[in-house]
Formats: C-alpha cells, sequence, structure tokens
C-alpha cells in the first residue's frame, strides 16, 4: 500500500457522473438494481465443459479412463447444463428489458431450449468427427487424428461453432456471441454464430479467418489463414440506420478450398469445387468449378 | 519425480556463462542486484481493473448493483493506483539506470503522474462511450450496445489503448507498451500506445490490425480486421543506427472507413470521408472525400 | 443447482454411441484403459519454466537477483525435466502403439533425448541473444532490449520455437506441434516446428504469420504481420492420400526483408539481400538482391 | 490415472443401496430434487469478511488505508449481506421441509432478519472493543491491543460467537452453528452460539473451552484452556428422548475468574466476583466473592 | 525483493552438513535419488473426496441432486482410488526399504488391496449412518441428522477414523495415520487409527480426546470433550527399547458413557453400560453398571 | 447478487463512528495513512518455507531428489528471509510509532538481526534432530523417524517453536508470536515463544497443552496432551496494572516426565528425573526424582 491519497471521492463522484450521463441519454433506468447479462466467465466454463463432454478422452482431465468416461460425461454435463440455464435465463430476462426480438421468457420454455441443445450435443459430436477426419486428410504436417483434436486451433473453432451456432438457433444469440468471442481470442478465428456450415470443413492455421453471420458453406470446403467471407456493403432504412438480419455474406458450395488471405463480400455464390486463390478479391458470384487468381504480377524494381 | 541425474550442476553453469557473455557484451553492471523492471503480470491486473473500474456493471463483478458501484469502483482505485505508482516507479528507475531518455525519478512527481493519469479516467470513460455507440452503430450484427462492452474485442483493444495511451503521454512509455501488448495478445489487435486516436473509433473483427506508433487518427474512422497503418521505410543516422521517434506512420482525417487487409504506409494523409477499399496497398496521400479500390481483376484460370 | 431433470443417462448413453461409433470406424482398441497422449496443460507449463530458466531475470519471478537466479533455474530445471521426460514418454508410447513411425521406445534412449534436448538449452540461449538484438536493432519504437524480451510477441514466438525445434529434431513432433500452437494461441504466430531458421531473426507485429514445415530461413531475415511462407500445392500418392514430410516451402536466404501481408509459395528460394514487397504473392524463386513489389496499381474510383 | 479396473458400476450401486436404505428409513422424501442445505464454504466467507469489515484495518486486506476503508467495507458488506441472505432462505426451506421450528418463511420476512443482523454490527464491534481491552489487561505477554486481534484464538472465538449468537437470536441456529464450529476448527475453543456472553469477556489460550447453548455469563468475566461450562444431566420426555432447549447450562456473575481445566456443570451459578481455581469439579451454586480450590492433595509415592 | 546478500551459498552449505550428519548418523543410503514418501496434501484431498463419495449430499459439492449423485460418485470414487493406489505403493516401498514389517509389496497385491478398501466403503456409510444417529439423539442441542453430519467435529472424527481404520486393518498403517492427524487438526479429537469402534459411537464437543491404538470400544459408548483413552506404562524389552504393538490400551464395553475430562489407562475394561464421571483417573478396571465418580471435594478457601 | 438494498450508506458510516470512538478512546492518531502492522498470512508462508527448509525431503515439494535440494533450499530461503526481513520491519516500525520498548528501527540492525537468524538455522535443524529421535524412542506406535517428522502434531508444534523462539530472543516478539499462533491453531498446542526448551523434547498427542513465555525445560522432558505449564498469579504495579515480563512459569529440569491433564503453575522447580502423574495439580517446587500422582481417590457410586 502506498499512503497515497489519491482523492478518491472526488474521482469516484466523476466516473459515476460520466455513467450517469451515458444512462441518461440512453434511457437507462437508472433504478434497476440487478446486473441483468450474462457472464462471460461461467460461458467460457460452460463451453470448455461441453467440448470436454464431447472428446472427454482427448479434452477432458488427464485421468480419465473408459470405465470413468460415462462418469465424469454425466456429471460435467449436469453442471454445465444448469449453468447454461441460468445465462440462458439472464440474457432472455435482459432481451425483454431492452425490447429485444426475442422467443420467450417463459421458463418451461427456457428450459426447452436447453434441453433440445443437449439433445443434440450427440449430433454435433458426429458432425465434428468429419472436420477431424477433413483436417487429418488436408494436411500433410498432421501425424495422426489426435493430434488434430488436441493441437488445431482451426478443429477448436469449429467445435465451438457448432455449440454457439446451435445456440444462435434455439434462439440465443448473445449466449452464442460469447462462446464464439472465446474461440475466436483462443485461435484468431471469427467466425459468427449464425454462419451455417457444413460437414467435413477444414481451417489451416486461422489466424485472421473471419466468416460473416449469414454465410451459408457446404460440405467438405477447406479454408486457410486470413481468408475473409464478409459482406460487400449495409443495407440502411429509411432513417440512415442500418438494417440488421439481412442475408449478405457468401454461399460457398461443396468441395470448395479457398487460399490464404483471400477476400470474399457479399451475397455471392462460389460454385461446387472451385478453388479461390490466395489474395483474390472477389465481389461477384462464380460458376462451379471456377479456378479463381490474381491477375496482379509482381515486378522486380527498388520499392518505392 | 523421475529420480533421473540431470547433470543439473553442469547446465546450470553453461546457462551462467552464456547469460554473463550477454551481459559482458552490453556492459551491463554484472553487481546490480535487484531486478529493476516492471511487471507483466501486475500490469495485466491493473488494465483488468481500470477497465473494470470504467465500466463496473458490465465488466466488473457480477454481483454488483447501483448502490454497491461506488463503494466498488473506490476500493478498487485505490489498490490499482497504489499498482501503478509502484510499476511508474520501477519504469522510471530503469530508464534512469540505463541512461534512457525519461522525465523524472523524483519520488514526488511520479506520486503526480499517477494522479493526472487517474484524473483522466473519466474523460477516457466518455470517450469510449463514444466507442460503443460507433460499434452500435457500425455493425448490423450488433444487438446491444452491452453486447459491443462485452463481447468486441475492437473495444477491449480501444479500452486499452485508450488507458495506454494516456500513460505513454506522461511519460510512461514501458507500462503503456506492456498493456497494449496484453490487449494484442488477447485480441489480435496492436495498437501502438503512442498512436493518437479520435471518437466513436471502431475496429470490426480486429485480427491482424496494426496501429504504428505516430499515427494520428481522426473522429468517427472505422477499420476492419488486417488493416497495416504502418511505417514505409526506417530513416537511419550517420551511423546506419534507426532514428526514433520520427514521425513515419500515415494521418488518418475524419470518416474515413479503411476495408479489411488494407495496408496504408509511410507519413501520408487519407483526406477526410475517404473510403479505402480491402487488400489495398497505398502509399500516397489521397484527397478529401477519395475511394479507393484495387485496381487487380481475377481471372478464372487454373491456378498455377 | 437447477434441479432440472437432464433426463442425463440417455444423453451419455447417446454421446457414448457416437465415440463407440467413431473409435471402431478407425479400428481402436476399444478396450484400451488409459489416456495416452501428451497432456497440453503439463506442456505450456513446462515451456513457460524453461523460457524462464532462459532469460530468468526477465521471464523469471519477479524476486530473482544474481545471487539466486542459479538456485532459481536448478530447481526449475529439475521439475521442467522430469515432466518432459514424462511427456516425452507419453508420445513414444503413443506412437508405438498407433503404429506412426518414431525413434524408439526404450526407456533409456528415452532419457538420452532429454539428456540432449537440456544440452542444447544454452546454445539456444545464445542464439535467442541475437533475435533480441535483431529486433531491437530493426524496430525505431524499441526502447531497450529488455523491452523485447519481455513485450514482443515476435520473441516469444521465437522462444518458443527455438525450443520446439530441438524436440522437433530430435524425434518428438508432437511435443514440439503442442508447445509451438501455445505460441500460436498467445501471439498470433504459427510457425511449425520444423522450419529451420538462422539467427538474428525479428518477427514484428506478427499477427497472422505462418511459416511452414520444412521452411529453411537464413541469418539475419526481418518478417512483418500477415507474412505467409506456404506451401503451394501438396502431392498425393497411388492413393490419392497426401503424400508427408515433402520439402514444400520456400527457402529463405540470408538478410531477406518481407513485409506485411507477402505470401510466398512453395519450394522457391529468396536470395540472399531480397527484400519483398507488402502483400506480393510469389510463387517463383527471385536471385540475391531483389527486390519484388506488386504491380498492381490503386484506383480512385467509387467502390462497386 | 492407473488403468485398474476398480468395478465402478457395482460399487457405485451398492453405495447408492445404502444411502436409499437411511433415507428410507428416515421418511426422507426421496424424490426431493435440490441440495436444501447451507454451504459450510460460503458461511465461513461470510464470518471472515464480516470479521474484516468490524476490524477493517487489522482482519482486511494488507493494503488498506483510513482513505480507502469504508469502500472497502461497503463492497465487502453488500457481498456478504447478499450471500448471507441466500443461506438464511436455505436454512428457513430446510426447517420448514422437515417441519423444524422456524419462525418464517416469507421472502420479505427473512430480508427483515438479515437488516437487523447488518444493523446490530456497529453494537458487536462496540462490545468487541471491550473484550480487545480485557484481553490486553488480562494477559502479561499481551505487548499491544493489535496483538491481541491479530493474535488471540480467544479474541476470534468472541468475534465469531457475538456474530454468531446475533445469527441465533434472529431465528437461524443452523447458519449461527456452522459459524461457531468454524471457529471451534481454527481455535479449540467451542462456544454454542445461543451462550450470553457480557462484555469485557476474555479466554486465555483457550484449547478445549466448551460453553453450552444455555449459559449466561456477567461481565468481566476472565477464563481459562480447557474451562467447560456444560450440562449434568439431560431430562427426557415420556418417550426416553431428550427434551431440547431447556436451561441446563450454569450462570456467570460478573467479575468470575475460571481457571484451566475446571468443570462446571448444569443450571448453577457462580457469584459475583468468585473465584474458580484450576481442575475444580463443580455441580452447585456457589455465592458471591467465592474461591474454590480442588481440596485433593498431591502425594510423591511410585506411580502405579 | 530486498536485494540483500544472504550469503545464501555458505547457509545452504551448512544446512546440508546437518542434513549429511544426520543421514549418516542414521545409516541412511545418501544415494537414495527418491523421496519414497506418502503425500499428506494428496492423502488429504483423497479423505475429503471420500467423504464426499459416503455423504454425497452433504459434504459433496453444493450442485449435486439426486439424478447426478452416482455420474459424481463414480468419478470422484475412480481419481480417489488410483491416488489412494499410487500412496499405497509409496508406503509399502517405504516399509521395504527400511525393513519395516509390512504385508507386501506385490503390485498385484496392491491393488487388491484398495480393492477390498473399496469394498468396504458401503459398510463403512452404513456404520457412519449409526454414529449420526446417535450424535441426534445424544445431543439435546441437535436439531436434525443434517447437521451432525455437516456441523459436529466429533462425526468428522468418526468417518475419518472408519476410513483409517480399513486402511490400518489392510496393511497400510502409515496412511491410516497420516488421515487419522489431519482428522485432529481439523478437530482436535486424536483416534489413532488401529483402535475398534462400535457402531452409534458419539463424541460431543471433542477438543482433546485421546483414543489409542489398542483400544476396543462396544456399541452405543458415548465419551466427551478432553477424555483420554490412553497407555498407562510402556513395556520395553531387553535393551530398554520400547515394545511396539502390545496392547495396553483400555477396553470400553458397550453403551458406556465418559465424560468429560476423564483419563481411563492401561489395558483395563469399563463394564458394560457404566458411567464414568468428569475428570476421573481411572486405572483399573470396573464391572458392568459403574458410576464412577471423583471423590475429590471442592472447598471454599483463599486459593493459594 | 440480491438487488437489495442495504443502506450501505448509513450502515458503513455507522461502523465508521465505532472505530472512530475506538481510536479516540486510545488516542490513536486518526490520520495515520499505512496500516503498520505485520502479516498473518506472509508469516505462515515464511515459517512453511522454513520448515521445508529445514527438512526438504519430508516437508518440501514431491518433486525433490537430493541433486536438486540445495537449487531449492537457496532459492526457498531467498524468498523467505526477505519476506521476513520486510515483516520485521513492519514489526520495528510499529513498536516505534506505538512507544513499545524495541531494539532498533536501523535498517542496518534490522538486516542484521535476519541474518543471525538465518546463521542459527544449521543449529536449528540438529536441535530438532534430536526431538525427531526422542518423539521415535518415546512413543511405541511410532513406525519410522519419517512418520513423526511428517505426522506428529508435536513435532511441528516444536519446529515452529525453535523458529518463533529465535525470532523472540532477537527482538521480534511479534513475529514470532503469530507464528507461534499459527502452530497453535493447527496442533492444539500452544507454546509462547519465550519459553526455553532444551533438546530431545517430546510432546505426544498435545491438544491442550499450553507453555508460558518464561518456562525453562530441560533436556528429554517428554509431556502429554492438556498439561499446562502456566503461571499462578499475576503481580501487579500500584496502579493495580500486571507487570509484564516477570518469571512466573515453571523450570522443568532434564528427564522430567509430566503426563496428560497435569497442571504445574508459578516459578516452581520439578527437579531433576521427576514423573509427574496425570491430572496432578502443582504449586510447589518438588526435588530431584519425585514422583507425584493424584492422592484423590474414585469412588463407585451413582453420579450427582
Amino acid at each position: 500500500m502506498s499512503g497515497i491519497d489519491w482523492e478518491l471521492p472526488s474521482l469516484v463522484g466523476e466516473l459515476r457522473s460520466t455513467r450517469e450521463r451515458w444512462r441518461k441519454a440512453r434511457d437507462r433506468n437508472l433504478n434497476a438494481r440487478v446486473r441483468e447479462f450474462p457472464s462471460q466467465e461461467v460461458l467460457q466454463n460452460v463451453a470448455s465443459a461441453l467440448a470436454a463432454v464431447l472428446f472427454p478422452m482427448r479434452l477432458g482431465p488427464a485421468d480419465l479412463n473408459p470405465e470413468t468416461e460415462d462418469f465424469y460425461i454425466g456429471h460435467t454435463l449436469s453442471g454445465a447444463l444448469d449453468d447454461l440455464l441460468e445465462q440462458a435465463r439472464l440474457e432472455l430476462c435482459y432481451a425483454k428489458q431492452y425490447g429485444l426480438e426475442c422467443g420467450t421468457c417463459d421458463e418451461k420454455d427456457v428450459v426447452n431450449i436447453i434441453k433440445q441443445f443437449a439433445a443434440e450435443l450427440p449430433a454435433i459430436r458426429t458432425k465434428l468427427d468429419t472436420d477431424v477426419e477433413a483436417a487429418y486428410r488436408g494436411d500433410p504436417a498432421a501425424r495422426s487424428m489426435d493430434e488434430v483434436v488436441l493441437c488445431y486451433p482451426g478443429l477448436r473453432a469449429i467445435i465451438y461453432h457448432r455449440m454457439a451456432h446451435a445456440l444462435f438457433r434455439l434462439g440465443l444469440p448473445l449466449l452464442a456471441r460469447i462462446i464464439a468471442e472465446d474461440a475466436h481470442s483462443q485461435t484468431g478465428i471469427d467466425i459468427h454464430p449464425g454462419a451455417q456450415i457444413g460437414g467435413s470443413f477444414f481451417i489451416d492455421h486461422g489466424t485472421g479467418v473471419v466468416i460473416g453471420e449469414t454465410c451459408i458453406i457446404g460440405e467438405r470446403v477447406r479454408i486457410y489463414q486470413a481468408v475473409t467471407l464478409g459482406a460487400r456493403r449495409f443495407v440502411t432504412d429509411e432513417q440512415g440506420d442500418l438494417k440488421k438480419g439481412i442475408a449478405r455474406h457468401p454461399i460457398v458450395e461443396d468441395d470448395v478450398v479457398i487460399y490464404a488471405g483471400a477476400t470474399i463480400l457479399g451475397r455471392i455464390t462460389i460454385g461446387k469445387g472451385s478453388t479461390i486463390g490466395g489474395n483474390v478479391w472477389l465481389t461477384h458470384s462464380v460458376p462451379e468449378g471456377s479456378q479463381i487468381s490474381q491477375a496482379a504480377e509482381q515486378v522486380n524494381k527498388p520499392l518505392p
């Protein structure tokens, strides 16, 4: 402790004033007494626990064995679903309070949402198995599928995405987003939970990949680091406010490969089996089997 | 424990020799008895505590409510400022010991520096409020401003930057840098604490963004992932050593938008209201209202 | 706790079925009773401990001083090598069980591998000293070498790489990979542990850098964020499976500089002293002293 | 992990059977889905937080100073009272479910109980100040009052007792008991929360002291280690069950001193100003000013 | 850090000399490379986990419910038995190395010992249920059986004792002792793991109770704080060394009550249904139905 | 969080008033800005670290082996002595501020005190070795000396006492007391740090033992649980205040044994080789070779 007099009462007072100004400007209910928001920390733990439930022998605790897998899964799942339920309630109350569109706040409905989510877990695992296999087959540096599950950031990103997407579809977009941003921070891969992604999906290296909210990605697609599947322009309404929720990101059909740094923008379609070269900038649809590369040449001359 | 004989005394001895060689080569005072450097871990905690002080109901502990906000802020601020003062002393002593240019080592001055920093916190919060609003208005996927504060890496990066920049201007560049690198590691967004950034600033997605030390960014600027605002070349002095501190990064005027992957280098000016397209490579100034895009075409031909 | 009945027995049963299907499909020994895989968490601790052993006064605990450095190093090294030995055993047993090519499973050999690794640590530190100096000389924003060691993600990435590469060469590619991915997650820099990298190497900013398995990089090379040194195409065998381990990434000779966003693909050679401009896309060798830049122009016209 | 097959399913099944037998034998509602009991861990934290609230500069965090005391107290008190409220609800629900006598389960009443408890805290502190002073004056080994607050187990026991007793009187005997047993475990001093104890109370050394539920202790009483103020016999009802809650422990009037190992049993009265010698066994009342010692002599002869 | 030169090398050297002197004096194998001893910390965790396995809804985690009890128990039991097995190996190796008498060091035998221990757990729980009931019936202050399980130090001591005693009988006296001392430290009740104790056993308050290694205690015995059931004298062999393992502590038959502070020494028998008064000192057997009290009178006279 | 309005500002205000009243009544400097007191938590860690330094293979970390003992000891000792120095400064400043008698506040003197303490550690270990041996020889239940070091509360109490006593003699009575109370809480054994205790000292079981400040205990003394070596009466000065520091506790000569529950009070001498029986109450000196037992008989009659 320093013993310095920091003049805290005055500092604290000024900070309170700035908060009050902000809240007043936004018509916040200044008398709301509770903190009505889901918790990042809880959701990080939930996501990590569910990943371990899906791959217990690889992402679960080191002391697991086949005899005890099911005990571990049952115990972990129970806690994770309880926590998720609590967070879901917080999201729905928040949405209600601020007039956001949301399905329901009815307690029985909330429980059903989480039950539906739980019921999807086995299918999520089955789909993830195809992703693991795709990574193993797609990367000459992969020595085993277990290495893929344990080490590949692309696999971690898709595990989290498939869970987040299920929550998004069930009407919990905020929980989904918090989980997606956790994966983003860990891997540098930013997949919006709204994106629809088929099986056998493989992202290699991954840093800087961005996949937008309304993307639709087919089966067996492979993409590399720094690829953007983004929006080209935003539609505004008559007040000049952004229209939210409009389909504005690419459709990528089955068996497409997109190399590092390519930028693909707008509601365009990349036809089945196409290959998009590195650093390509693409804002129009291309037919099945296209092979797009950058026309630009490099020149050997002194850098300016 | 393994019980293996690792021949530690000899290993430890060799490691000591390599350290001594390095220190001798650099004229280090081999008898210096204390570790004269600020601590990453302490500063990470300070930055995280101050972020909670700025946004107590969103980044503070879950059990806060309006009645207890001020108690929490006063208590947290007191500890964070004490810790920051201690780290500031370490930076200034270090600078003195190695002959780096620095304002002061006088105890009273150090306390005043931290007091000035504390006094700026309310203004920082007010500026951050404009950033929150800019993110909400600039991203169709944002459903509420609270989501922005809690989930957006771009917002976290700018919270940390505005604190780091204040420390930088007050003569604590090393503390500022450590805080900036903490944000970099969390978000993939690398903003040098020296950069001057106006209000209503929004970085979307963010991974791979680099903003250099002498950048000047105006009001209402929006940038996307993998944008670089960098230096074009380095100026060397007559000994061939780099000249440090020279203005070498872009000036970005008000209301500019810069899309993903654009690289803007050198002390050039991007005129007010301009739009820079994705992947653009720009090394010369452009006037107000410019709309710059890549001339290069894409071709559909077999990849080489 | 929620008191909700999640129908766990049925959920747990379904999850078990999906796992069994996967394991059966891959001929996994369903009765294997032990978890035969190295642990990410243990290896993260080992890597962090060894980094502190290499730079005790900067990356070790705050309360170290020259008198106690050696005590700290001896104690820490002992624990880290014991843990590494245990992980090495796990990797080799795993490799054996799944028929992966590996040097040995003989207990005496394993101990010797770790002893050789330990014996390389002083040389690794000496090489890292050249990297620290290169960063300091290469970045006008660096105020001291200590700042480089403590703050620069590029330095952290190369510390981890030099350790991981030693493990890779000694026949422990999986441990090496896990350590490399830890650095990737912290820094956004993805260096495959197989890459050979000379002294005085400097990566600035770093987010999005990818360096492939068979890269060979000379002395005094400098690269910037988002540079890819990748493979151009993959060679398949007669069954259509990828051939693993073939030289497929660039050779970068001494004194080369590669600016942000450049993509260099295939087993090509960048001649000594060359400079590769930002965003360049390069798939053919260039001779000594080349200065490659993008031919593409930017145009000032309304964005499409 | 051992890889041993522990035959868990059968073990788990047997343990379940033993639990079910117990629950059935006691008519437990086998379908109760929630764990309806207060938590030892939460209450330990509450008690420790409230002790710090009462003596912030001695039992609070090391970095407190007079400027920040109130911030700390407000923040800590808020969390502790919230937690206590939650535990109070658990106790009252539990009591209701098992038909124990209890005041109320009405939410508003519960809040009022905790508010009353909070309102008593200043008076508790004032009374504890007399205890601190009594310890300082009563022990020649005490060098300062701060030493008493920080080091004396007897003081810790009385801090916890005064809080527990307030909860006991307000109708929360189970919370009170859990807090009392926490003090017992820390200090070896076992004071039932029902005991009524006047000001300036001092227990020296303390290990083995037992003070029963219906004791009434006056002002300025001093007792030493291993003193028991217990019940002499238990009254049973016509079914042979113990009658609970009957006055059965001693009344100790003002200014009494009781030396180590004395055992005083039953609803007797130790008159004002009396002194009870060490190891004395007393089961009848003694008048004011008594000085009771053991009649037994010691003999110097070979031990049997 | 202080920067003081503590002259560590010389201090460390002197401490080494004292250790070497001790080891040499005791013929310790100075080259033994491993730490051959069970771990207090691991065993504390094992004991705490097994207590939770026995009483999951009271001593297990707060978020348990009947649906998840078995998952929790299976998972926890698996880890606890693995850890216990490892500790058992350490004890047996230690015993072998120092020539202590011990059953076996054969790996298969060790596993069987732990399996037998596990198989006894259901019977231990059933016996503990009688203890819980005895405490409830024996203490007018007990309001419910759950309060007994959660709060009573006497119950905690007997839970630990029944586990420790099982280990003791199975040939693991050191593990048993470590667990017993953990209970002693928590409760002030010191029961040697060798003691044989019947069902419906109740210790009230408990601080200072000592129960010796060869005690035999019947059914429905009740004892109070500071009771000693000890040895009267030690038998030495012809070298004057203590004979270890000889029956030297009391036999207490069914339905005996022993009040606070009574000291009962030697291989004597307290007959069925007897009552021993407080502070009584007893070194000879007493027949069934005895009621022993102290003859000594108290006198009211000035304390010497 | 509850959202209840606890009326904190008024509560906090009342608590502040009670503190101010107390401080004013005691002439406390109300403007003192720093917390001038040693920290229990720091000293608990110091004591535990030093115990591990004294017995590294038994009380140190599990992964130690003879090769790494010295590294561990050097590193641990360095941190512990630094921490102890800081606490010593706090004690001396506190003593100065409150006018307590104390040796010095001069920085150089403080460092010397801690250096002297460090220099005594080897001798302390040597003396403790005799205690270990005494416990092993004195308890038929002890199977090995390692068991004594690891499990016996009496040994832990004497380890802590010998360190605390060294600090006491060097002029740091408060640090000594805090360490002694830590041992008291762990073991139930309360030894004042001022007590002088010879080698080969053994306390069995230990709960409830109290040894006063001015006791002098010879070589090879053995005592059992609940023994008190206390003061008989306190001497007051002319103002009626206790005289502090006067010799008022027993002298116990070599080879004395004192059985459980004996109470020995006042500055009396227990002659060499004497045996004091259980529960004996002794307030006068006894010559060499005495065998003191309680004259009191037990009677078999109905308890009153």
